[in-house]
């Protein structure tokens, strides 16, 4: 174990890759740090990824996307299957975030060998999180993992972005309060490749379902018709016929070429982002010194606006 | 009312200022559109702004945010305020977004001459919502209105920012269902200067205003108590009480200079946002050509790691 010590990613690599946990999650750390060493990570790690399967989960906050993730898990555990969760928080210092978020959500995995569960924030990533979660997905990748779950918090534009650039793309609504309205609304609709009515226990589950399958035939794409499952996460309901859902479409995703131009598309959009990234970092090089002090005070008492302000400070 | 056929952003911002509305849509569609004539329309209002008083309504999907704010601007308009209101949509090309949400939510305030309702999408505003929100706002102030309410969709980072880059913050809630506990993860507790529990003749309000005031005394920072208010919004309860709630932040905010401290911290935020904006179109500008294409392909084919490829691209 005392490899996992090291600082150095490729030697965190090498014991991840024996089944050294702690040396796996130091690599998604340094990654969800973000700077040099990410970065390390993200060359040292490229090169072996590739083979894992991802799947993204989003939907508004309270639908259950935890206890549905947990409930997967242990499905998917049932198949003997290896599985990684990233759980994508929003980077709060007050609730704690990251860690207790770990604790409290996914407690009865955490004696689980074959199951490897982060929460990530990402406060201070260069980039946030779409460039960072595909960094971390790829260190789980690269040790074998073959089911990689992301998991995200809120229904941000960033968080649908970031769980729509999955592989197997699953949202999460409930039953009434007009969820599959609200999903359409936040952009949901584009990105599911799978529907879950979870806490199918209470009512109005048929109009919720009736609700997405008009919405899903108003779609002019007609490739891959997204299912409309229902589920119960708390009692384990409905999950299996899940993780079935999920393989098919993964099967019919790598047999149709859809994964691989659906891959090629993230990888240039991940490409373009990470540009921008490295030359945002060169913007905060800008924020220092005396002209920086003179353009932020001039902006500040409404003399200049920032536009030219920004112009003016780049040249 | 021929001057709001120009394009050019100093005349429409001279028609708007006497009260063509039409011309004042013109800017805000300039600003939602980015580009050059965004920056132009920037600079025009720029030196014009800084007497409206901003409020940010956010909350998770379906809380009932549009009809709070609906019935707020109703409330603010019987005290004979004049009201700007900016619903940042999510730009999702399937609902339509921005068109569509204007007509069905607001519709009873259309013919109101002093109300201006602006429903904004942001797909393709180099640097977003965070960089698109406040030029708009700043457009509506520069005319004279001195009330701007800024809806989000939606609790992601980027939201829950731009909601909280406000003069007051109002986090929208329902009773049950650990709203409260929701809201805190997605990182709302700290960004807000008010709370309505929405939807209050529903059971468990007790329940709720008790989980938010619990987690506000675990809050170090004590300067100001949000409120935590009920409402429902359907029926106007309560919605007196929000504005004298409102008003009263406001007074506060103004007279022990919190709200100059927080206009300054912003000023800077933005000033960082827009360099950033500006860069990440000089990263447009290197993702073509030959250089560009031999990148893409080396990343999608595993052999390059991306960090590596843009550090290589920007050389």
């Amino acid at each position: 174990m005392s490899s996992s010590r090291s600082d150095d990613p490729a030697e965190l690599l090498n014991a991840a890759q024996k089944g050294d946990r702690s040396a796996l999650a130091r690599l998604v750390s340094m990654v969800e740090r973000g700077g040099d060493s990410a970065q390390e990570v993200s060359r040292v790690v490229f090169p072996l990824t590739g083979r894992a399967t991802t799947i993204g989960i989003t939907g508004a906050p309270g639908a259950g996307k935890s206890t549905l993730t947990s409930a997967l898990v242990r499905e998917m555990r049932n198949h003997h299957d290896v599985v990684g969760v990233l759980a994508i928080d929003p980077s709060s210092p007050f609730t704690g975030g990251a860690i207790l978020g770990d604790r409290v959500r996914m407690g009865e995995h955490t004696l689980d060998e074959d199951v490897f569960i982060r929460s990530m924030a990402t406060r201070g990533h260069l980039g946030g999180l779409s460039v960072a979660v595909p960094d971390a997905a790829r260190v789980l990748d690269a040790v074998g993992i073959p089911w990689i779950v992301i998991e995200t918090v809120g229904v941000g534009q960033v968080e649908v972005e970031v769980a729509g650039e999955a592989d197997t793309t699953i949202v999460v609504v409930n039953p009434g309060w007009g969820d599959a309205v609200q999903a359409n609304k936040a952009g949901l609709m584009e990105i599911a490749d799978l529907f879950v009515v979870n806490k199918a226990d209470r009512p109005g589950v048929a109009e919720t379902v009736a609700d997405i399958e008009r919405m899903l035939s108003m779609r002019s794409t007609a490739q891959w018709r997204p299912p409309v499952l229902t589920a119960v996460a708390t009692s384990g309901e409905g999950v299996e016929g899940l993780r079935s859902a999920i393989v098919e479409h993964s099967n019919w995703s790598a047999e149709t070429g859809e994964r691989d131009r659906r891959r090629q598309l993230r990888s240039e959009a991940e490409l373009r982002r990470v540009i921008a990234a490295l030359l945002v970092a060169r913007a905060d090089g800008v924020a220092h010194g005396e002209r920086w002090e003179s353009a932020r005070s001039e902006v500040a008492s409404r003399r200049l606006d920032p536009w030219t302000a920004a112009s003016q400070l780049l040249d």
